[in-house]
């Protein structure tokens, strides 16, 4: 409204007319709630991920999805992951077990060389986060479905994936959720990993199986988990994850969508719509992204 | 003895002929140690500080202090601070307290926008610290008794700490350790920061006053430290520093010299002493460093 005072924006349940919306802005939506709009013909996530529009069969195959891809999350998301990195190599969770009980006590860091990092799923933010871990000093491993070229990274296909976990130590979840990729971080890839292995999650809960996570921790298959995403959020209370020092739990807070910059997106789309022009950051629904 | 096996090197105070010895490795020495050797000429500290030899009176002038001045030092040293800088800005204290508690809450985080960087030295260490955070986004200045020119970076001299502290949230020492800069870490200095403040000591434990930054912390005027280096080394166990959630406390780690490296300076510079060559990295003893 404040970047457009002309536009005619209602917000749910609060509709009056609802054969007049032809572009919704959706996260998390009630089941069947598209139904009621015939005249829809664009539904924007209001973040990068797009699993929750896709998961509601209800919608019908017409309607296209678009999500926002801001400069903001991207460089969030990759100061996210270079301080987990660099908390992993530098040891801050047996720093902070230590200082906790007094206790003075050197520990040999991991050495940047002797450590690389693979990149699961190199989309725009994904990419943003080899560059940003390229640039400092670390040695990079990428993976996705389509074959990509980023300086400095050694980028690995879909069938790859064996050769990609045996070349890294650190695996970053940035894949979007799919049948394909929904349980992948399991034990079978735990095993997989090059050793020391640790695990950075910062997709979709869904991408981890849980219980293969704590038996990996509990036999050292994983020594460290960093975990911004779960299955159900928030974690509950009783979650078996709170009360384990080999992981580190923050709340869904590593890429925080920017009110104003979502804004400016969702409102090109929506003139783009309405001039008929090509939207931007369209979603291919086979694909899953 | 691996780099060169015709070296005669003695470990003190195993030494049978102290006339003999030219050139000495030295940290922490016991005082007069230095005045049973007629013939030493070279001194070479062991680390990038050299505050244990310049506050022995005992040594005479006419003998040469170098110091290590390794890459690995200075790119070990600016792992730390990026680490410790991200880990504010991301609010990692708060997320391990509340994880602690079982508490899920997204917290706003600092905007690395609004977040100024104040690096306090700039000499090798200082320079790459100061270069890493500005490829990683960060607004840095940079304070140094000489004037510098850094690419990205807002030099200030001597005379201009006023200007440089109130631009800077967080001031990261890096200082030598010299009568002008002991206990330069004090109120009046924490007062002048850019609020909200923090501080990063990875210098000497005396360029702290310990009891006004417990005073700061307490009235809010310094929201965070990190510090890797206390005047007394182990911390006490009864140190108040240990109990405060304000402080994060890491056993003097940030950077630590690698022993291979090391050895091959020192011979490089042994064998410069030998030929009568100007030697590496030697100190201005009168400066300080």
């Amino acid at each position: 409204m404040e970047l457009d005072p002309n536009l005619d924006i209602e917000i749910w349940p609060g509709i009056s007319k609802p054969e007049k919306v032809q572009f919704a802005v959706a996260w998390r939506h009630p089941a069947n709630l598209f139904e009621k709009f015939p005249n829809l013909k664009v539904i924007s996530s209001l973040g990068a991920g797009v699993d929750h529009l896709l998961s509601d069969d209800t919608i019908p195959k017409s309607i296209q999805f678009t999500r926002i891809v801001a400069p903001s999350l991207s460089g969030q998301m990759a100061d996210y992951v270079i301080t987990a990195v660099l908390n992993i190599i530098r040891k801050t969770d047996h720093y902070i077990g230590q200082q906790q009980k007094g206790v003075w006590k050197p520990l040999e860091s991991l050495k940047k060389r002797d450590i690389s990092v693979g990149v699961m799923g190199l989309g725009e933010i994904g990419t943003e986060v080899a560059n940003t871990l390229v640039s400092n000093g670390f040695t990079v491993n990428g993976w996705s479905k389509s074959k990509k070229t980023i300086d400095g990274v050694s980028c690995y296909t879909k069938d790859e994936l064996g050769s990609f976990l045996t070349q890294s130590n650190i695996a970053v979840c940035l894949l979007p959720l799919t049948p394909d990729t929904n349980g992948i971080l399991d034990l079978e890839l735990f095993k997989a990993l090059k050793k020391p292995s640790f695990l950075i999650n910062v997709a979709r809960g869904q991408h981890l199986v849980e219980e293969d996570l704590i038996y990996a921790l509990d036999t050292n298959l994983i020594s460290h988990a960093t975990l911004d995403v779960f299955s159900e959020e928030p974690l509950p209370e009783s979650h078996p994850f709170w009360g384990r020092d080999k992981i580190t739990i923050t709340p869904h807070i590593a890429s925080v969508t920017d009110p104003k910059e979502s804004a400016e997106l969702i409102l090109e789309n929506y003139k783009r719509m309405l001039s008929g022009m090509d939207l931007l950051h369209k979603v291919d629904r086979e694909a899953g992204y």
